[in-house]
């Protein structure tokens, strides 16, 4: 990193625009390898590009000349009669330098490459490529994001990643990834799941912006509320600490550290050629900073819905409400075994819950299973819902309903319609945090009506999980990230 | 339970046929309170052994007569001209008795009573009830499951406990559960993700018989080689406990104990009204018997997976082939963490693996990250697998493939079948045990995918996980279970 740099990031601090702000959001984009042939990352590259209809001018760059998806092709970035802003490398790694160098000569700013076989590899001949890109963009100011990497998805203005699966609706969750895989995975699952994305960015071998770097840009930018990162190594450790104690102070943190076993510390080292670092280095970090650890994207993406969708539970005593009594133990299991408090409701809320409960295989007592039946009776389900968290017990709800039993009817269908409904609409009525539970056994039919909830409930802003031991796992971590919080002021 | 039944039991214990076998397999059933009318459970319990074709006769007992699917009703049991076995109960509980009175008089042998609201309620006038249809039962030899339960579901002779998403395939996975709500998870989970079941059975308030009847069953059950159990509390602590132990003995035992903490305990009385019992007793039971303790029904139908499709592994060296840096590395964390090795490969495995592995993006340690690119070549990725399997350090395989990649066009889905279909030719070919994860993003064209290719691979007799941890998890508990009856004999 120059001295320049260096400068300018101290002036972000002082709330000034961040210096990679600007890398975040080009105005012109040139991808070398585009082509017509899907077998090419350069063709999905080029298309993901297209498909997200980017707010601002794209070439293909390719050696044989040619149209790419209807674009007129340019055989060299010096024939572009343009400015470009980003480039995205997808051709072998020996053809990188020239590339590198034609970006200095036409002023780039930013090359994204995304080309493997580099420092990864082990292999001299490649460390010593690799040592060669770096040192040309060092010298002549050119931003490096890679190698060995999937580079920036910036939905908000069409800027793609692969293109498979993408969406250009925004959101507020960022993602730093030293995997592009990885990074693929999250951005996909995440929508699936009901996330959206401020910005995501796959960095790879690091050989100039790295981890710390984009952890800082993320803790600046005002697009990007939370923050999720997948970290195989850092270079500069004390750096790091530094910034990500501040970008926990600033909004959370959830990170997946990959290589705290042997194993996977060798894993890391074929991937992208880095030092893993020690498990207890990792654990005084999380415990110092309050960043958040998960132990897998499944796991934060959990993480980062409860986040995105509720509001600051005041303490740890949870409400829960459901069908099936099996499913009652097993909540109120997993929410202990947490550290959430599944406390018994006063006497009046009890009274007033039985009033509306039929006697038969149902509970009244926390948790409360009911109404029964195939077919649940709407006012009484509303008013279950709010018994339970108007009562002063009560800091926060946890809500489960199976999606199995209320689908092979129309009726059934709508009833499970009107169920999730009852939740938006009173999702601010409440007056509480709301946590949901949408069970399925996943047959493509009871999927497919899971997915269809779901969205609905997340466009309502509410998060939903497919199982209770998440849900208590994402509720429990959201109320310690608030606890670390205040008592770190 | 009577004297006659002790000493029937007792010869069931040198092999012969085991006196609750008869109650698996009626040869006729009458359902009382079987309706035309869609909204009351005794329409889904008639419709559920219709449609499953139950092997022999099937009267509906309805007090206004008519037909209920086509099949001519009758008022009252007494108006059966036909010996009835097996009698499903699911009308309002204060009718109860009179109708155990009608079985006594017709000479039924097994009444299952899904009506609820019994003792569980915690009502002195329900518990009263309770009590008086356990004494009739009693006195006069019938057997009672129940009440506040969904009974059994025996494929085989389609004889079914709701009906919905039932199927009459069978297989060798047995499921004992106090929680009717549990079992319908259970067994529609289970289909959807490839098990097979023998016989389950839901016993709610076991007035008669109970967890350890069951249990004993199963441990005799020629058709059931695994078996499943949810529990919330045993009634019978030290025969449970050397009926557990005899069992664990005989085959593979998964349990579920419902109620170990302080919330999941009340919660436990207001389902089923027994009493949880305390962590430390569960432990030591586990821990002498080698029954093995799951958290989640999810997490029981994983192992249920390994221990139905795969073969045991000489020991814990595991390795790993896939695609992605990011899933190898975690995959290696995962592993390691469950307390399976990752060894690396011999010399001459990481040199054969090298001739058919590009450089670029790729690892021949293990784990294996290739071979890569957005189609694999079928003849590399078979001589992959076989090489790995051939590896003299490596006692079993987990292999990940990511479904994602391969669903947006006819060629790419082609060779995602194509890569399945290599899994299963090779299972006996490769000689040592496999466990496969297919990752998807859920959306629900990846999930259908997910699907069709996980209902080959189970088909072929090759498990499949939804994710990294779940594949690590089951296969570390399957070892474990073998070491501990190695230890044990």
């Amino acid at each position: 990193m120059s001295l320049n740099l260096l400068i300018r990031w101290r002036k972000a601090l002082i709330k000034e625009r961040h210096v990679l702000d600007e890398i975040f959001n080009p105005r012109s984009i040139a991808v070398v390898g585009a082509s017509p042939d899907p077998n090419k990352a350069g063709y999905h590259f080029f298309k993901g590009i297209v498909d997200l209809k980017f707010d601002g001018a794209v070439y293909p760059i390719n050696l044989n000349g040619g149209d790419v998806l209807g674009f007129k092709s340019y055989r060299s970035l010096r024939d572009v009669p343009a400015p470009i802003d980003y480039v995205i490398v997808a051709i072998p790694a020996y053809k990188v330098p020239e590339i590198i160098e034609d970006c200095v000569v036409t002023g780039v700013k930013t090359v994204h490459i995304f080309t493997s076989g580099f420092s990864e590899t082990g292999k001299a001949d490649r460390m010593e490529l690799e040592a060669q890109i770096a040192e040309i963009a060092k010298a002549k100011n050119v931003h490096v994001i890679g190698p060995n990497c999937m580079g920036i998805y910036h939905p908000k203005i069409g800027l793609s990643n692969f293109g498979i699966f993408q969406s250009k609706e925004s959101g507020s969750v960022g993602f730093v990834s030293q995997s592009g895989g990885n990074t693929g995975d999250f951005s996909r699952m995440g929508l699936v799941r009901g996330l959206r994305f401020s910005k995501l960015v796959s960095y790879g071998n690091a050989v100039d912006l790295d981890s710390t770097d984009f952890m800082e840009y993320f803790a600046w930018d005002p697009e990007t509320k939370i923050i999720c990162a997948y970290i195989e190594g850092v270079k500069d450790g004390r750096r790091f600490a530094k910034i990500l104690k501040e970008a926990a102070k600033a909004k959370p943190v959830l990170i997946l550290k990959g290589g705290l076993t042997k194993a996977g510390a060798r894993a890391v080292s074929s991937h992208t050629g880095v030092l893993a670092g020690s498990d207890s280095i990792w654990n005084a970090l999380f415990n110092q900073t309050g960043a958040i650890q998960v132990e897998s994207l499944s796991e934060m993406i959990d993480l980062a819905l409860a986040f995105s969708y509720m509001s600051v539970p005041k303490g740890r005593k949870v409400g829960i409400v459901g069908i099936g009594g099996g499913a009652s133990v097993a909540v109120a299991d997993f929410c202990e075994k947490a550290g959430l408090i599944v406390p018994s409701f006063t006497e009046d809320t009890i009274k007033r819950l039985e009033k509306i409960t039929p006697v038969a295989g149902t509970s009244v007592k926390n948790p409360v299973d009911s109404p029964v039946g195939h077919r649940v009776a709407v006012p009484e389900y509303e008013e279950t819902l709010e018994l339970v968290a108007s009562d002063p017990q009560i800091d926060l709800l946890i809500i489960h309903l199976t999606i199995d039993w209320r689908i092979h009817t129309p009726e059934d269908r709508k009833n499970l319609h009107d169920l999730t409904e009852v939740l938006i609409k009173n999702k601010k009525n409440l007056g509480k945090p709301v946590a949901t539970v949408l069970r399925s056994c996943q047959s493509l039919n009871s999927w497919q009506a899971f997915l269809e909830e779901q969205n609905r409930c997340s466009e309502g802003g509410i998060p939903v999980y497919l199982t209770l031991e998440d849900a208590s796992n994402a509720v429990i971590k959201l109320i310690q990230y608030y606890e670390f919080r205040q008592k770190a002021t």
